[in-house]
């Protein structure tokens, strides 16, 4: 591995001949198999960028110059190059995170880790350089063919376009897919640029097969060289982007990399924007990746690297799983229930239906606005939409929600997948803001079940609402163990409450996968003497109207959730009892306002205090002082 | 007005010759100038499309086509044709919305009036005519080229251009503007289209020149041909659109209906997605208008319609041109305050600005998403981006916002026009959610300024902050008396106070432009022999430290709010006060979770309680239940 460990930054690839920048790819891929097979990460997407990540970096003056990456996790080969080739703990607590850094590195600018962002942030980026005249400096900006399909990319390419004076240089990694295979026009135009040559050849071979033609080759040259780009086009269709105003470069062979580097010098000299258009292929050189046409090995838990097997086989059934297979037989009864993706049918689980019911189901691209919109149009046109998206990524659509689906009233059902704390993919991740910003939303409801039967049972709830967007939401990793409802008041599961009474001193107001932590909360409280009901809400978007009348018969109100604590279901519940005039101390116990760092799910809800010990010693804390003031208030009034 | 007055439905229509329809859009014109003269309303884009809006209706069947407006501010003509001619009381109380309406009329379907959403919906209604079989139904979405810089139009023509067996009709209504010019390589690109002939005729002109050639012609135009579209191309760029797969016909002329018809009828034969593009004139027909280049009229308020004077000069200064001229004056002392707009530059008050400081602001189309990403580039490239927007139109950026922008602790100023209650453009256009949403982005700051004053210096507090995004929000319509503060506690202006004490029976916390309406609550109270302290927080996000030790002083906490109660102001001191164990009673008065109809500021804010009778009577009644429940448990304990 001597090659790699000596390359220490960017400046120590320049000193490297052909011949040795080959070794170097070849020893980061082996880097990267055994180091992700032993953490899990993202794999694939960075065995298709190495040579591509090398030829930037020997292009371009990392960090005056601005190398970005859309996304993010295809950013490994680039951590490698600069600095940073500890991977032991990637993903990890305190080890390095799965996507650029800014903490990590200098060379790392964008950590977002959400899609089609990257040309927009090269575009202020480029902006900027022009403005305070830093005329010398490069950005560059490696952008996937999946991400071009988000509406981001389309509103910064207008933008760039326009202007013919910014040095910025767009990178398309073109493997033909996002996390699947890529949709749309757009990949269909694409295609055709890959089957023509590249433009300069054509050119020069068009130009002279028609000069040499007799009579009127000259004269017919001329005048389609006259014309706007007709004659470009007639040969070597440079399609939308050149229409757009773009200079296009390509296609290069990505895994080439004197080939790169040579656009990516032409590109250079243009000093206005330019697109170069790299040909890759995701999970390059290693097998088992190239095998899997679902993903490409896109990201891989910890796995023996020759025979890929899970080191630790997961136990027990996903939350996805078990709504991909109540979406099946919901199919099968309801013809009009139609299934929506944003370029992730298998991880949000909807292969399965996909199969049954090919016609039924749309993948619209990384593009959650169209997602959100295109639903309202389907149920305005008959059919109930189920739009399955990450919780994170919802928030992109946020306006749609609100504006198209719920103005207008459509039976829209959103199902959050890997909402509350996901943890190692990062602050970008968690989809720790949905039943914050949900919550202002006119006639939405939302349900968060506890366990596998009830979300079984409220997604079908959810799809017979016809008048109103409905949101499932649930978290990532295995569905606990069944939790039974000991009584029913309203709408309510009472999960536990003391033998001899309808009230008692704590209601703990349990929110969805909190249910467990709810609970032994509650019996660490019972431990002390404290006697607790506990609720579980399943819809927590509007609140129960039987919940002020219950939490009047107690002392103090708590409600546990794995959302924000701002604006959540702790914020709803204290107002629903202000409003009915029942004032109570309320403690909410959720996520406070801040980014969570990477680290297991458990480690972080152990850090921001969602624990059952946490919540009850800060339970008893309110009773007890309540219980002082009540006895210095009694002195107070025996004295008078 | 004989014709116009027997149209009563599209049906009607299509009994007109040439010469009735001609006169029919004479009677139009007419109608809409004097009409929206009345009431004020957009008055361009609906002189823009009259003949259009004539040509779709007799060449659909609506509503079992479907015709869908984008944005729907020129929907005018067609509500005219479909039923509705009483424009007496346009977008007041009780009148026609300025949008369409599926309350008003089945031929109605969507009201959003959030730019580049018809795409989307004509995705969904299309797919869900396939689904369900109903062949024969058209969907026919009207588009402007303003529009087509949303992301949101690219995501759904991906996904439109690949689906080749639906009868979807994008209508390109192209008046090179949005609100103004529409900008970037999209525009530029449609420049490009509309100075070439028709496709069929220059192809079938090309066909006859080249096979006319000496030797070389047929062959010649046989292998043209049979390049991939690049014959076409030389003769007749179609460019973008036909890159993508979609049918392109035009530049068609769309004031001529017989033109717009055939092109329709051709669309019709296609039975696969076609884009139409129509060439129209915004304003036309009214000279006023025609030689207004800035906006040509696109909203006005009610005037002379001949003079084009206010029928009502306003009073005084709008909180839009207090920001604009402070903008002027930050400029010049800060040489790296940029600002950027979403093809709204004057409306949020940034003209003096790009006038004295032309190379620093940037109007990035219809793309509020692009316009927040940018920023975060502009900021993390060393400048510090002031983004004017409707506090609506935030929405749309909210992922942008918390990812880009807050995640990477970038310094950019939102300054949110029209937010909270605007009125007369109904629910679509009030900005009353961004203090609920914006609540949970870690170490964003909100500013909600009382007065002329307050904004500029928390204008200038908010470009002061180089570590996190702030917010500077402010309704429309024209700004206030100047409120003094009479105190000072922690950063809060304490607006009332008892005169001899620092505690009292209630504190009022006034949010922004509603201190006036506490004040007069307080007043009401007083008046009662309630003691009131009223407090304004200038930054309400986040809670001022010092708020919960005063707000322990009162006996009740009230906050007045011009935003959704859910998730805002009211609910965070809620949090703020349990978090510092202040159990009291806090009351929030803020907009219901609802969508608002049309009428005047003012009368919705009566609507929903935001006035200072409805707020001291509902304070009343809690400090009236208290004194209650604590005589009976004096009772209680003197018995005991």
């Amino acid at each position: 591995m001597s090659l790699l460990e000596n390359i220490r930054g960017p400046r120590d690839l320049k000193a490297l001949d052909g011949e040795e920048l080959t070794d170097l790819a070849e020893e980061i891929r082996h880097f990267l198999v055994h180091a992700v097979a032993r953490t899990g990460g993202h794999l694939g997407p960075n065995l298709g960028v190495v040579e591509l990540t090398i030829a930037l970096h020997r292009s371009f003056d990392s960090p005056s110059d601005r190398i970005l990456w859309d996304t993010g996790h295809q950013s490994y080969v680039h951590k490698l190059l600069t600095g940073r080739q500890d991977f032991s703990k990637l993903r990890g607590k305190g080890g390095l995170s799965g996507y650029p850094s800014r903490e990590e590195s200098e060379h790392d600018v964008i950590e977002n880790s959400h899609a089609s962002t990257v040309l927009g942030w090269a575009d202020g980026l480029a902006k900027a350089n022009q403005v305070l005249g830093r005329w010398n400096d490069h950005v560059v900006a490696v952008i996937g063919d999946g991400a071009l399909t988000g509406g981001m990319a389309w509103e910064a390419l207008n933008n760039i376009a326009a202007a013919k004076d910014r040095r910025l240089i767009i990178v398309v990694n073109d493997n033909e897919r996002s996390y699947a295979p890529t949709i749309g026009g757009l990949a269909d135009h694409l295609a055709t640029l890959r089957t023509t040559d590249g433009y300069e050849r054509a050119l020069s071979w068009g130009k002279d097969a028609i000069q040499g033609l007799p009579l009127v080759g000259k004269p017919l040259y001329e005048s389609l060289h006259g014309a706007k780009k007709g004659f470009k086009d007639a040969f070597a269709p440079q399609g939308m982007f050149e229409d757009l105003g773009l200079k296009y470069l390509g296609p290069i062979d990505g895994h080439d990399i004197a080939a790169v580097e040579s656009a990516l010098r032409r590109a250079k000299r243009f000093h206005g924007p330019v697109l170069v258009h790299c040909r890759t292929e995701k999970g390059r050189g290693y097998q088992p990746a190239l095998r899997d046409e679902a993903d490409r090995f896109h990201t891989v838990g910890a796995m023996n690297p020759l025979t890929c097997e899970p080191l630790a086989p997961p136990a027990g059934r996903s939350w996805t799983s078990v709504f991909g297979d109540e979406m099946v037989r919901i199919g099968a009864e309801r013809p009009d229930v139609v299934a929506i993706t944003a370029a992730m049918l298998d991880p949000v689980g909807l292969t399965k239906f996909a199969t049954a019911y090919p016609d039924r189901v749309w993948d619209v691209g990384i593009a959650e606005q169209h997602g959100a919109v295109s639903a309202a149009g389907l149920a305005t046109g008959g059919l109930h939409p189920v739009f399955a998206v990450y919780a994170t990524f919802l928030n992109r659509a946020f306006d749609q929600v609100l504006m198209d689906v719920a103005l207008h009233k459509c039976g829209v059902t959103f199902v959050l997948d890997r909402a509350g704390v996901t943890g190692t993919d990062g602050p970008s991740h968690n989809g720790m803001w949905d039943m914050s910003i949900l919550q202002v939303v006119p006639g939405l409801r939302i349900a968060a079940p506890r366990d596998a039967d009830q979300l079984r049972a409220q997604l079908r709830e959810a799809v017979e609402v016809e008048d109103a967007p409905t949101v499932v939401r649930f978290p990532k990793e295995n569905v606990g163990e069944s939790i039974p409802a000991v009584g029913r008041t309203g709408g309510m599961d009472v999960l536990a409450r003391p033998a001899d009474t309808d009230g008692a001193d704590v209601l703990l107001v349990a929110v969805g996968a909190m249910a467990r932590v709810a609970l032994d909360a509650a019996d660490l409280l019972g431990a002390r003497g404290t006697s607790c009901t506990v609720v579980d809400p399943r819809w927590v978007k509007p609140v129960d109207p039987a919940l002020p009348p219950l939490a009047a018969r107690h002392r103090v109100v708590a409600v546990v959730e794995d959302n924000s604590r701002a604006g959540g279901v702790g914020w709803a519940v204290a107002q629903a009892l202000r409003d009915a005039d029942v004032d109570l101390p309320v403690r909410t116990f959720g996520i406070p306002e801040q980014f969570l760092a990477h680290a297991k799910r458990s480690e972080v809800l152990a850090d921001v205090g969602l624990t059952p010990a946490e919540i009850a010693g800060r339970i008893s804390a309110v009773l007890a002082r309540d219980e002082e003031r009540a006895k210095a208030e009694e002195k107070e009034t025996s004295r008078a």
